[in-house]
């Protein structure tokens, strides 16, 4: 293949795929022949609404950033990759220099790059240059579309680190989203025991059930039963609702992870039950440090990417797979788009 | 002192002296006789309300727990403890055996027996029977009145642990009454660098400037250019414009801290800028093993209690000093009953 | 069942069974009917040896600390169990008033009482009354053979909560006995991805590839490969070679914990590779708050006790159990004594 | 001045001092006026040695890497810091991109350029242009002399932060050197309460009384009291003996804080004694995110830099001052080269 087949999103929420020549990785970058890439909510957000919180498509870019691929070309002074190794690229590049990125916060880099994020271009194409640093191997065996996943799984293992998630304890997890899903699994893998989910959608909940909760619910009087009881509660819902139903399920000393947006932004809590069991709430914006647990855990199948997967489409197709995904959000669990 | 002076706050708001034998330490028990009592807030919003949260005063009880003293006497196979010890009494006697206690947050146990909370006896009296595992002895040199301080102040150490206050770092401090002038010198003693202190208050913040706030702020506009700085922001003001001030004035990355009850226990908070600043926010319900560094620290001159204590009483003035504590709530920042 | 058995061993390496009255559950008690006994290490060493540390076998006392079984009875104010309730005992039995206890870390209690540590008396017996907050239910479907693994389990819960195991992280586990084995299963139901287990007996090496090892390596020369790549080391084989070995194998900024006692207390250290690595090197005594991952992991497979039972004696046969245990070493992982 | 003064040290162990142009900053680089430079004793082992470790003198080099300064002008893309602001140079430089840079211990980064580690230059010079990001402010006040400072004090930060000390606990410090007199001031800025000072050397422990020592002792029996009881000890002797003494200090429970080198880089442990105590050993390779605390700290006087400063020189005379202290280490705790 001697093009960069590049998938670009206007602001008119039109996808069209441009050839391109394939880039040159510089000194300390490697070139990444795609293999698959994963649609997140994010990009069907911007090819639906043109826009996500203060990032704004004005003009063509390319989205993606659930990517899995393999070593094309590496730049000077690269030498932890050659052409061959299967990598997973990590998407929000850092500056490395200020104090998140010291204190291993990495996530929270002012100046970070974030493939996807309007202009900067993302991974719906053939070929990627990309620092070096941000490509995390894969183990032998392991398929380009688990490697996709691993992104999204991030967000579920920083989750799980950002709940500090002790061995032995009982969750909640409200929504049975990917995220959700995901989180329930990583929840289990790194040391909890019981898990129960909490969805409106029955669907969702024999999902969940078959990725191991030993117990659903639906929102409501049949969660009622969880009051008090969760070491962790992890809000992956995005609705208020389900932030205060968090706060009402934790148990004395527990804590609660939010990690939906909540549509509204605010969120009315309540502080005095906040108080009285005192709680610690904690936020998840994005992952730092994840890749490494969220690749392994999809390699060893304990995290069951396989059962997440709901839909293909050929890159060619990719105009088709958005606007499948946006049509049928709630059937699509996780849609992939093969090179 | 053949007699025990005991002060009955009955469900009327009187405040009456009764004279009662002195007890006896049972096993594992010391008796403690009392030196200097700290009024505290709770015990002033019983003695005007009557009540407190889920605690009413149906029949007579003693209010207190801020209290220093002298062991008198010690019962079976307490060996840690003779006669002539000072010592202060940490109020909340836990049982030892559920999970929180076992998990080192006893504060959280169920069982825990506050001393106060009615219709639980409290300390203002002259003797006091108590598991002498409770009592923390005082190092050479520090007055009962200081050792009275430990209490108010431990809750100021819990707050530092728990907003986990590293070395280095930035304070914001909403609300200069007796708990925030607290927490504003345990922050500093903690390893914290600067402070910032907030309160609507004159008086208040000239307070807070003389014990070591580096800068002082009133809320609204001049607070503004606090917003996104703070390592830590501790809420001891209880209100919610406060906890909204909060979430402002922490950095990215930062950590909040709910000391005050917010006065309708119910407060919405911006969601959405807590998960873009990935921030932590975390409550404190009174104290847990944090007795010791209230006491050193109150022993080394790190927190000044003695420029804390306004106001002084003879015990057999309590009931005067109630009425005064509560008519001069602006003034009295800690009122002492002595023995 | 009118009578309890109880097996008794004494100063001259007999084993005996008495038969005495069933003991009644006294205040915060619950009567146990032992259902099955699993034989440690330290059972046989005082067996063979009539001591270990400062523990010394002077009168009859009853071994065991590893027992699953069913409450028959219970005493006075004890509210969370019921007659039929199946359950673990957790052996050490902490006073809950010390710092130690205050603070979470109980197994370092001065005080505690060791069920089976001489004179104290132990569960090889068919009734055990103990301080019913001492024991642990057990879910739904997990055997009394499993419940009596949750003891070794505990320890291997302990060490990788010590180690601080992060989620996705690679383990070298030095030693392959039970303690080994099992450490392995729970370092990788903790979040732990990658481990390679070394000992110098190929079964063993076998069996700890049938559990989940990734690789195994021979100590010397084999596992040379093995230098400054593990995030955290776990020394259970007890030698000072493996200790040494240990801080070889740790990545710069790793964890080296130990487990096993060094069979000579004293071991020489590379103190330098230590500081230029920067390493935490921490202990392991017994295990505090570990039970409930413990019992969860044993009941859904996650560590597969199941695999570790190599050997079974009804408990009239106890004597012949210890005996082939002590003259089986290598062969037996796990006896197993049913009542 | 229009030149740039550099004290370079050779092979022959030889001090020159050669002029040079001044460096012009490049992209993301600031260009200092070096004020004030402190002597490490590790300048000194390479004036009398010719090597540390792994480093060796091969070709005249700069030494020093304790500097305070003020910015002469920034380079291309330096947008925090502009000329005439008072800094201090984090001599460590590391990648930003490797785990440990990710993590938050860029100190273990492999490819960290250190500066004064031969063949690199260091500070003893008018200008350095050193990354912008590894210069830190000073408070308005701070001398350029404890700007100096901070570098060392930096690694008592570090030390403490190492050591986890919580609030009120009680360290014993071994060694009273430059280092165990800025952890002992570290210890009580981070919240520690009472802190030990043990040393052979009578002035020294003056100096530790003079600096906030609570009791000093001798090795050896004088010592002895402080048998099992301190939270956490650090050694910073370097010595195998004092390496062992820490572990028998350490409460149950306890931290031992590895800070010196010990001489012969191997140290027998009691491993038994570590197991029962369940301690936790760890070590300190200079520091990380550590600056800001130290320049807090010895802003506002909590460590006592004025009081460690022994000697001073002039930048002319520097290789009389580093003969000054390789012939007068009892006497000169620290001695500062001024430009």
């Amino acid at each position: 293949m001697a093009e960069n087949r590049k998938a670009y999103l206007d602001a008119q929420h039109r996808i069209e795929i441009r050839r391109e020549p394939i880039p040159r990785p510089g000194p300390g970058e490697a070139l990444v022949a795609i293999k698959a890439n994963g649609i997140c909510g994010s990009d069907i957000h911007f090819f639906h609404q043109g826009r996500l919180g203060n990032f704004v498509v004005t003009r063509p870019y390319v989205p993606g950033h659930e990517a899995g691929g393999e070593v094309a070309e590496v730049g000077e002074g690269v030498a932890d990759l050659q052409p061959g190794d299967r990598v997973v690229a990590e998407p929000g590049i850092p500056c490395g220099r200020c104090r998140h990125c010291r204190s291993g916060r990495y996530n929270l880099c002012r100046d970070v790059v974030f493939l996807s994020a309007p202009p900067i271009d993302g991974t719906f194409c053939d070929y990627l240059s990309i620092r070096a640093d941000m490509l995390h191997k894969m183990p032998e065996g392991m398929s380009f579309e688990m490697g996709a996943l691993a992104e999204p799984t991030a967000v579920a293992v920083h989750a799980v680190n950002r709940g500090a998630v002790r061995n032995g304890e009982t969750a909640a997890i409200l929504g049975c989203g990917p995220i959700g899903l995901l989180t329930l699994q990583a929840f289990k893998a790194a040391g909890g025991a019981r898990a129960v989910c909490v969805d409106g959608i029955g669907a969702r909940r024999s999902k969940a059930a078959d990725l191991g909760a030993d117990e659903t619910a639906e929102p409501g009087p049949d969660a009622e039963r969880l009051r008090d009881v969760a070491d962790v509660v992890f809000e992956t819902a995005g609705s208020a609702a389900a932030t205060a139903a968090a706060f009402a399920f934790a148990r004395p000393g527990g804590r609660v992870v939010q990690v939906g947006w909540p549509e509204k932004n605010r969120v009315e809590l309540d502080v005095a039950g906040f108080i009285e069991k005192e709680l610690d709430y904690v936020a998840v914006n994005r992952y730092a440090n994840a890749f490494p647990a969220a690749i392994a855990w999809l390699a060893d199948g304990r995290v069951r990417g396989d059962l997440l997967i709901t839909h293909r489409f050929a890159f060619d197709d990719v105009a088709e797979a958005f606007q499948f995904a946006l049509d049928h959000r709630a059937e699509v669990i996780k849609a992939m788009v093969l090179n």
